[in-house]
């Protein structure tokens, strides 16, 4: 069991950006990443078709032999983790509790804001999350929708990512929080616009790193850590085109060690 | 047969445009509409992905009966059209066509510009068709990707898209045309913008008004114009939210007559 994958499920292939935190901490384990490119993006999509997809994606990493799954997409973590958990006999780990768990820890005036997409937002989970830890914490969201489309299109460091920031940032300047949570896989690409957009003073927090290390002390309590050396990754997608290793290099920082397999669903 | 209806086939609710103009046109016929929300946008996935979804939208509507089908989406018109016309065995109409015919007789300097998706541009059809009426005429082409999403939230009158309308429809000045086609249903929402951005003179071309008459002709030289009045439409989507009627109804220009029914396919 210890050398099986572990499986990274996502909506396309921002979670790119939780695999380079996963090659860093766990640079040992074997990963089978399915990203869902024919039906992205899932946050402005409705719950029950959100996980309907999410479940086929589940099955598909499942008969792949895989010992555990990281929901990479903040959407999917949000709306459909308790079903994926319901279905899986693996343990299943989301971005939202360990990234919540390192805001609740850094705030030192206990406002803490979100964005993510709107299904994200709507769902409510980061606020039930951040208020089960502590409930006298405040909590600040803002759906962004036009994120994504943005950072798909490479357009991260174009005046639209600084015009887009300031509409939907406003409101964090009014409400002084002194943590932003980026509740989406493609928010970290934006990390210099936003930062210029609320200023200096709050402190930025992504769900890679934290989901990562809670991947690894899950797996170390579990006596699941892997013990090869360079492990072949396998990455699928549901779409292949010509932009989609260029959109996950973006992500990951830097080549892909492996092609893309196109699957269908 | 004459009685049946007509079936209209969209990647999502952009297709509302066209519908705008087939209640306009073709008052006395019924429609069946069939929006694929839970996996819009098309004009971003790969030709073989488009096609896929394409024919699994057409099966719905011949299920349903209709005595002819109208692709409402320009993605789906340039990529997958003559797959769709060997599938159906009732007339199917797409949205290029109708719209070139009439752009090759309004330009005065043979030279038409076009507006759409990154995969009707890069599909090439537009200058294909173009140029099979007209070998000698010029055309120019613009994929615009990140007009659909701004629509789609609502964005059409926000500084946000006179930003990318500058970005993207700079090519158009130094090209001088002087007709541009809007080669996707959602960019009609645009218009002002539009010709705003790129100055009088270039007369706006819209694909629903010529693909209703074009319709229109069709059905009359089939004798297949319907008899009835008050038809009862039935609009059809694979995901409904809370914000499907509202931007169905800002592409329709007046409220929906009848509700939307979900389907899954």
């Amino acid at each position: 069991m210890k050398n099986e994958a572990i499986g990274v499920l996502d909506s396309g292939v921002g979670g790119f950006s939780v695999v380079s935190s996963l090659l860093k901490e766990l640079p040992r384990e074997r990963l089978v990443y399915l990203g869902d490119t024919a039906r992205v993006p899932y946050g402005t999509r409705s719950k029950k078709v959100i996980t309907r997809f999410a479940l086929q994606l589940t099955k598909f990493l499942l008969s792949q032999k895989v010992k555990a799954i990281v929901v990479a997409c903040n959407t999917i973590s949000s709306v459909s983790l308790r079903k994926i958990k319901t279905e899986s006999p693996v343990p299943v780990i989301g971005v939202v509790k360990p990234t919540v768990r390192i805001a609740v820890k850094k705030t030192k005036i206990k406002t803490i804001g979100v964005i993510g997409t709107r299904a994200t937002i709507n769902s409510g989970v980061y606020e039930r999350e951040i208020k089960a830890l502590e409930p006298q914490m405040n909590v600040v969201q803002q759906a962004c929708p036009l994120f994504v489309p943005i950072v798909e299109e490479g357009l991260a460091s174009h005046p639209v990512a600084l015009l887009m920031a300031k509409d939907y940032l406003g409101i964090f300047k009014k409400s002084s929080v002194d943590v932003l949570i980026l509740g989406c896989t493609h928010y970290p690409l934006l990390k210099k616009t936003i930062e210029k957009t609320i200023g200096s003073g709050v402190e930025i927090i992504d769900s890679s790193l934290p989901t990562a290390k809670a991947l690894k002390e899950l797996l170390g309590k579990e006596s699941l850590l892997a013990k090869k050396s360079e492990p072949q990754h396998r990455f699928y997608l549901t779409d292949v085109s010509e932009r989609s290793a260029e959109i996950a290099e973006s992500f990951l920082s830097q080549p892909l060690p492996t092609k893309f397999k196109k699957i269908s669903l």
